[in-house]
């Protein structure tokens, strides 16, 4: 018996999840698994760059979960340097162009469509330049790099990074470390859009604290290029920032471009149409990872977050159903952490305005605590919001702000927002209690103790 | 109209909390709160004695949430220094001794009693000796501090610590930090009794290699006394174990005599007995605190456990009823994180030999993983362990063991074993991933995966 074919588009998190999952549940007598990925590089932390940037991580092999050689001794047949350019489905074929621009015809049983996200790269003058980098690919890291050495950017040089979200404020960070100057370059009003204003401001100061430049609510319009094509600062409505490197964190977006030729459903957020199977309008065409959209547990509204522990669990996914299994994505919660120096930034669920957005009646509180219990040493302040529907008191979203040990308790608050909590249940939850961890009250159940009275007003 | 008079018996966190409560939803003309307090400290944390006495923590007024002034300002009639040594339910009233001997007979209409608990102080040859301490009240807090101070015990002088359990391995680390030389004589086989043997080896294994010495399955005999009556070693089987300075942490029991000896139902645990609104058997009676057992939420047992945190849950609940409020204690999952030196240690739900005894037919995997992403600097080593019913896959229990930024991933699980999640479920809950946090699986997520399979078998 011939065995099936499992063709995998996309060598990263999710496609390679999908294929080593495959590949663990059938042997090779019953499928044979083919990826295909566009660079040179497989299973890599994208998420890990600016800490490789910033010379915390050394070698960018440590950002590499498993080489091309190492999928190829567990049985997968990895092409790398091989873009997929088309895909037949009626066919059941694709095309992929290899680095010398040889065709490669490939049929296959099954597919798996794990293309990943593009980083939004504005179409503005100088953008081009040399020292303008992106942050997406393991090759804009190693260039960003390797441009930082090669200049000896460090004390007396200037950074500035566009755009203030999770990317921007870690490669704000990575940049500080360098020891350059740093000013970040925000067309919105605060830093961290992902959280209410409120605490965007929080985290405003924060940024701000730490020596960091913030430039809200201004329009990078492009780039000071000088003769030798390298440039020297970022335009804006204000003037010119004089920069000796610029970093765009700006977002991305699904990269479903492939998948949309393909005939493909793609939904309205530009990410690929998929059931909670990770299927797709097509019978036997899979999709996971930063090029899909999901659904949002407590909206209902479909979203597009590229974030790698999505891309990994949604490519185990495809792997368990493609071999015949049944397995569902339950969705998210939209939970994100992040860090810049030494403040820890948490979210879940929905802001207050997301809340608005998704139609929910709903009430709002802050408290401000500690990490540890307030005598112990180390104890660091941590400011929790929450929101909750009103009546219910259903929790809707939590944001955290905070130092040292702030930022991963938003996990117990998405796990009480995944179970549908109160604010009413969950502040009697039985969370961890000793001094060196948290107060007697730990600060998310103060929080929820807090908002209690308030959802039944 | 004459105000309803409340009174509470013990002043710590369980009745300072029922009693700050209560006067915060009704007024003095509404109703009187007198609180007693056999001591002169209130709303302390015994929790943080540790601390103190390892000079982490300066002064004793730090662990001292409010002092009596701080209540009596708040309207509560605060009688420090007051035991109450009986209570008549059915006329009502109660009687304390003053620190001079004097009698007080008060009247009460409604009562709390939050008695705490009482270490357990073996009696053996010498346990009186000067130098034996307990820790379970703010004045054995001082007592060892001052005994350590006067006697400049530090390097070259030895701690001895009876007692392998939470307050065991604290005060060992406060020792150890004071420069002592410490050993630790357990009787059970491994540190932690309340992990299960395989968790409990790698604590021996942790807290052998900070050099501190554990000696296991070894009974305290008797204390070795020298003329002057000062302690001088710890009598075992295996010989005399020289110290300079003796630490109890035996555990404590509930303190539930007062309240027996009134006719009020105490359980088998030897905690009083209350229905989910702390009531006691009898009407208009509260208890809350280290002095009742509570509801086990996956073994269904009654359990007496002692500790702040419920405490102060259990104060606020009966604060609220008495005030004609509606509140119920949900009962605990058996949470709990500890902290030696570098070693973070937390467990949640059931133990393997508790899952037995609760009559569960359950499996347990245990994995390695790091508390961040592994090429991001200071990640640390974590293990996992998960007990899940076989068949439902309900997650039961959970218990880790790592190093800084290990213990509190517990919470997660706690909230997990709280809605009766099952394994499946668990792996693709939406944690908060970025490599300074978390590797991209989050530990405990790999835990419940590495679970899923084994659950079905």
């Amino acid at each position: 018996m011939t065995p099936q074919r499992l063709v995998v588009v996309g060598g990263d998190a999710a496609g390679m999840s999908a294929a080593a999952t495959a590949r663990r549940r059938r042997s090779a007598d019953e499928l044979e698994i083919v990826a295909f990925e566009r660079g040179s590089y497989t299973s890599y932390s994208a998420c890990g760059l600016p800490y490789f940037v910033a010379d915390q991580v050394e070698s960018v092999d440590q950002l590499i979960a498993r080489t091309p050689a190492e999928h190829r001794e567990r049985g997968i047949d990895m092409r790398t340097e091989h873009e997929v350019t088309s895909i037949d489905i009626e066919a059941r074929v694709l095309t992929a162009t290899d680095r010398k621009g040889n065709e490669h015809v490939v049929d296959f049983d099954e597919l798996v469509i794990a293309t990943g996200a593009t980083p939004i790269r504005p179409d503005l003058p100088g953008v081009d330049a040399t020292g303008v980098h992106g942050i997406q690919t393991v090759y804009d890291g190693i260039a960003l790099r390797e441009h930082i050495e090669a200049e000896h950017l460090t004390e007396g040089h200037r950074a500035v990074v566009v755009g203030g979200g999770y990317v921007g404020l870690e490669m704000a960070e990575a940049m500080k470390l360098r020891g350059l100057e740093v000013t970040i370059v925000d067309a919105a009003p605060q830093p961290m859009a992902t959280l209410d204003p409120d605490m965007g401001e929080l985290v405003a100061s924060a940024v701000r604290g730490l020596g960091i430049e913030l430039r809200s609510e201004t329009k990078c319009e492009g780039f000071v290029v000088d003769d030798s094509g390298h440039v020297r600062g970022v335009v804006t409505p204000d003037g010119d920032i004089p920069a000796d490197v610029v970093v765009l964190g700006i977002g991305v977006r699904p990269n479903s471009v492939l998948a949309r030729n393909a005939g493909i459903v793609v939904g309205e957020t530009g990410g690929i149409a998929t059931d909670v199977h990770m299927a797709t309008s097509e019978k036997g065409v899979w999709a996971a990872g930063d090029c899909v959209e999901t659904r949002h547990r407590v909206s209902g509204a479909r979203v597009a977050i590229a974030l790698g522990t999505h891309a990994n669990k949604q490519g185990r996914i495809v792997g368990i159903n493609v071999t015949g299994g049944n397995a569902t994505f339950p969705g998210v919660v939209g939970t994100a952490v992040t860090k810049v120096c030494a403040y820890e930034i948490g979210r879940t669920g929905l802001t207050e305005r997301e809340a608005k957005e998704a139609g929910f009646d709903f009430v709002a509180g802050t408290i401000e605590s500690t990490t540890r219990a307030g005598y112990y040493p180390g104890a660091q302040p941590i400011t929790v919001k929450m929101v909750a529907e009103r009546g219910s008191g259903r929790i809707l979203g939590a944001q955290i702000i905070g130092r040292e040990g702030a930022a991963k308790r938003i996990d117990v608050l998405a796990a009480a927002i995944w179970n549908e909590m109160t604010v009413d249940d969950f502040w009697l939850v039985d969370l961890g209690y000793a001094p060196p961890f948290s107060p007697v009250w730990d600060p998310t159940l103060v929080a929820a103790y807090a908002l209690a009275s308030k959802v039944r007003r």
